[in-house]
């Protein structure tokens, strides 16, 4: 019995030499690596619709960008997007001494990676020019290599959309309140009215980057157009937004009968789309009540002294800065994913009205919604 | 005095409607843009040297990376860098389809931007062949446009290396641990010996992106070559890295006599390199005792009882996993950029002896030092 | 009208004026001060049940914790709990020569706090005793001034716990696994026997603290016992745990019929409790089982080539550890409250089994469940 | 040997189930527990004195505090402050019906932690009126218990002061601009005239909690009385600040001849002391000059065109919003603990001039500094 336990002693004198000489090899930090897990974002669906959410406006090194075709996908999957665009422009291509000239390369590269992580990759291109007109995404087009979109000339550029409109495109407006292109003005051109007559203009940016234009949002919706908040990302998005915390990057809501490109094409041209930007909502009154009505849960968790105090529940991503505005409740609340609220009512009241700042509805208006309890 | 007041009212009520109009126009929300300030790296000088922090050893879309050649002078400087080496490899270009040839165009792209940004690059190129011999970075390159990167033989790639060499530039032997090169085991073949004989072999990764290889340590001490640690980052460094927290980047110190390509060129040809990374050091235990000395302070700063209390101060970004071997103070202590410490001793007590677990100055031996009081 | 604009440019400069004059008395940093907003805490109700959150061990100045009873309540609000109880004891009062003598305070003192804050505080008291029987809470007690408290005895003990089950008070059996009463075994004792067998052990922490007893775990399944996770805080909630990130404190989940005093009293007679910690569930079989058909959503997003990708959406704060473990589907998922999961099948599978390793139903035991595509 | 391999075999089976056995009775989560390492904040000495950090304004259970004696040390040790002090009142005593009555009780308890973590504990007591006077601390007294305390009388508060100032303490007059006290005024009254004739008042706070109060630094600086940043904490610092990120708690920088009591008495009688909170500094030109001195560190970098490019290292953890005022250079930089700067200047200039708009030396005055290049 003690030879064998030499031998047992010996053994795992071995075995631990052998770790340890492995150890001598290569020693791992995964601790260091990146995390590239799925960002879930919690947004309900409404009553016929599923949400989608989607970025339709961003750069790679096939423009000014400084990312490759698929670095856009893998970022639409870690932040727990649906959909992208991917919309180089030709007018303004600083890296062209280095790349070949393919207006449709950043599509194709990408939609391998984009079937792989299940993401729907629109194709799309931007029309670049000064102001008026300014920029323009052109969605769903068959072919982007258009030749009019090198020459920079308004002429050219209705040329363009025309072809990119009769390819079954959908054209939208990209940052109309941009400074550099409108320093101390937002204007609506007539080469804009001219463009929406002809049924050519069916969107508008009301977000872009960093930037929210409240102006878009009352075009929006009285001209008939889908609202959007997009990236314009040209860097990567952790090299563009500030992640820290619980970064949530600017998306457009889409409304869709079924999650595919061509649900996605025809929420947009049935105007089924709403704008989330730094925790504030931009669309219309029925989509922004329909989706308070689907966002929050109240219960009545306590009574005394003929009072209800009543807990709210937040079950999605958004945020909502509430104030009451009937008799019966005329606090304020500062709901957010994270946190829950509480407020207290006698108990006789049936219902709470109360205007959601954050959440707009117009150039000047903010929801406005009945909360029954 | 009325009828002013008046006007006064009219004219705020204009001023208000102006500020209220340009708020319709465009609100920006700056807090949500990413924050390009320049992360301060404290790290000691020694006597008779500056530090220089870099990282040689990255890639662009120039051959399997993922981003523009700019963006790494950008990460550099906002990750505190003073030097990078841009080394893409020419035997696997996944992107030629799209790009044009063109072996030195990283490094003539980002030329401007580190003139701009005052980080030193350094002109480099991998060479990328199956193990033996695997994948060597040199540095210091004329023309990186050799045609025997293009071959994958051996005998191609004694050629090469000959030729960078004769360029000038210092060669290093990166990742000899990598498991996909070396499965179950990390050795020195022939080729290495040979490049090494022949006086062109310079430097060895003893870390690189996620991994340390203790064994490499052991050859650079031995073999005297040039510690490094490296980050090889393919995607952009916020992808790559989990950069959450206080986050350093991978990197190798270099001990220089000037901030310039010429005084780290002599540096590394002068073998004064340590590698950083995850909070640990490896290198020769002359230059980690010396950084050790430069880098806590300790004071007493309370007597009691025959007793003094010191405090250690940590100047630096360090890290310090210390235990007491001399019978004066045998405790632990961790001592990180964020924490200081305390210890006590005896009155009488002149120094201590410590072993720094985390600085490595050999495969199996950590930095011992002693501690004055 | 210039001597207006004079008259105005002067009234506003008074105005200015007044501004920075107000500035130089007093300017505030509310950016500084904590946010005592109430955290929301995710968890699915079951059928026919309320789930209420809740800390049922934690001491105060009363006997050797640190803070005062109220502090108690505002954490348990902060930290989105429904339920607390003060379990101080008083065999062990180290503040005795500085606070009165009162075996109620803590509970009489918070009793007017919980009320404003809508928290439920159940009276309690830890009875403290040598190992064995070791430490043990009685909750609903109607007066916890016993005076065998005083009386360290193990006969005392049983005269205690039986004068506070008379009172209709709910036993439990505190940290049976704490190394500082039971090194290196975690015994159960004739005595614990002994109450069990009279009907007056109710209850048993199979997590205390930071520490989990998976022996605990099977012992409340196999005698009958309601299983706890308690915070036993002596110090500040935010001294005693690691707060950073998204930290969730430790918590017994009560599933009840309403949420009152009532409403849990009843649902810990009756045994339907879960124990939640540091990512970790541990309970009956039948409880975690519901619970996780309540908390994860499976919806198919993707056909292609015949196999249908199924994207995972966690309605909770659960974290969820998944195994396949039927041959439809054999891969590892990692679900948190941030992130979402994708999986693919073959068309034709209409289920998967999987284990979920973090969910405990015995001391050897994990969950595992059909999940319905 | 087969057998031997058997029963080594078996051997590793019991070994094995010993581990699991073990796992069963008791799992530990240490990264669940509170890191109770020290803080370490950098400043700088300056030339003759140490720079010791202090909060001499806090409150425990026996006034209207909610935590234990002990914790204040605790928390100053963690927060990385040297000396502290508790300064409870005994005109109100919400908890007097559950504490027994004892001035000293507080600092005869927190005197053994005291000691035992190294931090000095002033001896303190706060005197608490209605406005005029307000509320003033005393510190250094040799007996908080002087019958003047409980009565609320101007009258008495002149005796009481002039007890604990033959007593030797330092005395400091609180929150001055307390909205609570002076809601639309900073007022000097007659009676705070009197007491500094008196030679009776020494110091004043020119920050409590998250206020500042610029009027109350002009006093200090014109009327000779030290300034003072305290925390006045009630609730545990946890739940007084918001602590994420890189919190700095609010605290009085002392310049002592020495780290004891004495050397902090006598700088305080000296007026050696700044107020440090959120960012700002608050003090006489002088220190803070001498502290902007040794706080940062420039250093040539880059030489291009006849321009110098120059470093600014940030030894301190200190934030620097610096704006240039000379010719040489007119740019604004931002320069935190974190980040470092740059800034270019013609080969030719030997110094710039900066304003330091976040040191105060003055109610309207910020520190203006040259710094040679």
């Amino acid at each position: 019995m003690q030879r064998i336990s030499v031998i047992l002693v010996i053994q795992l004198i071995i075995m631990a030499e052998l770790i340890t000489a492995q150890n001598h090899n290569r020693q791992s930090f995964p601790e260091m690596e990146h995390n590239d897990s799925r960002r879930m974002i919690r947004v309900p669906d409404i009553d016929g619709y599923i949400t989608i959410k989607g970025d339709f406006h961003s750069h790679t090194v096939f423009s000014d960008g400084t990312v490759w075709a698929d670095n856009r996908i893998e970022e639409a999957w870690t932040d727990g997007l649906d959909a992208i665009a991917i919309t180089d422009h030709y007018e303004y291509r600083p890296h062209k001494d280095y790349m070949k000239e393919d207006y449709n390369a950043a599509f194709q590269i990408a939609t391998k990676r984009a079937a792989e992580k299940n993401i729907i990759l629109v194709h799309g291109v931007e029309i670049t020019k000064k102001m008026p007109p300014g920029h323009f995404n052109a969605l769903f087009v068959q072919d982007a290599d258009v030749p009019e979109l090198a020459d920079t000339s308004r002429q050219a550029f209705l040329v363009a959309v025309g072809k990119f409109h009769n390819q079954g495109a959908f054209i939208i407006w990209n940052h109309p309140g941009w400074a550099a292109q409108q320093k101390d003005t937002v204007k609506w051109f007539d080469v804009h009215q001219q463009i929406l007559e002809k049924g050519w203009l069916n969107g508008i940016e009301v977000f872009n980057y960093s930037e929210w234009y409240p102006i878009a949002l009352e075009w929006a919706l009285t001209k008939n157009l889908a609202p959007f908040a997009n990236s314009d990302a040209h860097d990567p998005i952790a090299t563009t937004y500030n992640t820290a915390g619980d970064f949530i990057r600017p998306m457009t809501l889409i409304f869709a009968e079924e999650r595919s490109e061509k649900g996605i094409h025809d929420a947009m041209m049935g105007k089924r789309t709403v704008a989330w930007f730094n925790g504030h909502l931009a669309g219309s009154e029925i989509l922004l009540g329909q989706l308070f009505d689907k966002s929050l849960v109240i219960r009545p968790v306590y009574n005394a002294n003929g009072k209800t105090t009543c807990e709210v529940r937040n079950d999605t991503d958004f945020s909502f800065v509430l104030k009451g505005i009937s008799d019966a409740w005329k606090g304020e609340s500062n709901i957010t994913s994270q946190s829950s609220a509480t407020f207290t009512v006698r108990d006789d009241v049936k219902s709470i009205r109360v205007e959601v700042s954050n959440w707009h509805t117009g150039m000047k208006n903010n929801l406005v919604r009945e909360i029954k309890l």
